[in-house]
């Protein structure tokens, strides 16, 4: 099979956007095999594309969820308000169930519902645009959001650094520059020479497809490793410098991030590479104590078994498939946020953040 | 695509044999779509065999390299003794250059060089037969190995085991039984009840492909897990003990293995599970003083970026594809042989082993 990489510009990679009422995905699915936008007209079309993974990514899909209660609006404008009321209450339950790990989905379908209820006395036609306005609000938050943590972190990288990543933390995964590899990037801006490490990320390939594509795109170099070579490389002394996004961090720092994560971070403490989250405060979740609390999602089997419809694996085995794993804080040299790097995250350190 | 197993009893895969003056392997490369034999007519094809992965796994490849060695004796039987010379001559070097890492097939050779250098007196007829007898006792000789070392790895194993293993060190991987699966199958002989987390091992599945098929063969229960799920599988406390095979052990007892063994090796001893390696004599090498020594073969980009033409990797992406790593013996809880368990190898125990 030939791949083409589709020709996207980094600052261009918009991984949602609205045209015309509605919200249009890239359809991450395909790539890098074809680059194409998958459009959502309403709640239930947007919670599938999020469910089918369509997009991924914690703060990719939390702006996804906003907008999906914004078009949802948008289709009711000249409803009642019972009406409107009654389809938006629908639509945060729809959204809300379409994966269960990443915080921000949730952290963005309340900020909706409380604007939603402050709006009681408007007409729907007006809610309607307001909800849309937030939610482009929130888009451009995440991106400016991850400037501002891309700058925190590229303080921390070396020029000259290898650094490892996992699964897809990019432009692909927020709104915009990414998160993991937003500080990759802004090292880069910075006048860094830096190289990538993706770690293929098994079963769905976010690593090999995903974070390969971005940093083919950006001119970054970027090296390709199935999951188990980690150790290996680090044990060559390889690798410099381990940074990873995140799904959910607990109010103790303990964070749950795409399945193989807490295996890196195992890895790095024994060859003493600092290991890195970066991510916004979106993805902490100060009503978890620490990572026993987070749900993990399973996945189906037939990720496992094979890849697309080409299955490997005989009949008759059974298979696991969580999409996360926690890791403990521990062992996590430093936490990036927007505001700022909490080396050693803990509880108080990360109360901290929030009261400032 | 459907996948239907072929049906083999256990004790009936041949993972090589000789039949109407060939050597016929079973096409690993293939399974478990499908199963079917490849034939050797020669050295050559022999050799292409072992480079390709027909036939893998330390052991195999060292019966492989022997009857390879033989069919070309077969083949130059009439010839005068100095064409029979050259032509064995060149089956040891096309041979020896098939795989680099793993020991067996350069101590088969060895041992079919030495055997050849003894027979100078005697026709190419009765050597070319003599050749073929000792690769048959060579091969009967590593099934009655694997079942030895079978027993004294069974004593390990407690009933009720779960047991995470990395790539395929079974019947396939050897004359037949296996080494590490080997292990599995004497447990479950002598009445345990054993279960068996098959780690894929990627990039080329023979824990998805080969462990998976065995174990359903022998309906021992076997969950297929993407290599980076190990170390959330033992923090969830769900692998009670690794057992893996090798495929060149050095004096003081690192271990190359299949690739993604280093990193499973770390992951066992964070979470205290014990960790060992089954694998036999002739595994060892004893010239090679620490894994520092070993030779790690890199294999080709595509194994990485896709899987059987099924390209999932940009374009413009570098790719590293190690197809071994090495163990430090500090990390293994026992050397399993068929002279016995070592505990915690080292250079004089290993030493002992070959003394006794």
């Amino acid at each position: 099979m030939q791949v083409e990489s589709p020709k996207v510009e980094s600052t261009n990679v918009e991984t949602l956007r609205w045209r015309e009422g509605r919200l249009e995905l890239i359809d991450q699915r395909r790539l890098p095999l074809e680059f194409d936008y998958v459009a959502c007209a309403d709640a239930v079309q947007t919670a599938a594309a999020i469910r089918d993974m369509v997009v991924r990514g914690a703060p990719a899909i939390g702006c996804t969820a906003a907008y999906g209660v914004a078009v949802e609006a948008q289709r009711h404008a000249t409803s009642s308000r019972a009406q409107f009321d009654a389809a938006l209450e629908a639509s945060f339950k729809v959204l809300a169930a379409s994966r269960p790990t990443a915080v921000n989905l949730f952290w963005a379908i309340a900020r909706m519902r409380e604007f939603h209820a402050q709006m009681r006395s408007v007409s729907p036609q007006a809610e309607a645009e307001a909800l849309l306005a937030l939610a482009k609000q929130m888009h451009a938050d995440d991106i400016e959001i991850n400037r501002t943590m891309g700058r925190h972190g590229a303080a921390l990288i070396a020029d000259g650094a290898r650094i490892m990543t996992h699964c897809n933390a990019g432009a692909l995964a927020t709104a915009g520059h990414g998160t993991a590899l937003g500080v990759i990037r802004s090292a880069r801006d910075a006048g860094k020479r830096v190289s990538v490490i993706a770690n293929e990320t098994r079963p769905y390939l976010q690593g090999a497809r995903l974070t390969a594509w971005e940093m083919v795109q950006e001119k970054i170099p970027v090296t390709l490793a199935t999951d188990n070579m980690a150790g290996h490389l680090m044990q060559q002394g390889r690798v410099d410098v381990v940074v990873v996004g995140a799904d959910r961090i607990a109010a103790n720092g303990d964070t749950a991030n795409k399945i193989g994560t807490y295996t890196v971070a195992v890895l790095a403490e024994r060859h003493r590479i600092p290991f890195y989250i970066a991510a916004p405060l979106s993805t902490i979740d100060l009503a978890i104590a620490d990572g026993s609390g987070i749900p993990i999602e399973e996945r189906d089997a037939a990720e496992v078994t094979g890849f697309r419809g080409v299955r490997w694996a005989p009949e008759g085995v059974n298979v696991v498939n969580p999409a996360f794993d926690v890791t403990p804080a521990a062992l996590i040299t430093g936490l990036i946020t927007e505001k700022g790097v909490i080396e050693r995250p803990d509880t108080a350190k990360i109360r901290a953040l929030f009261g400032s």
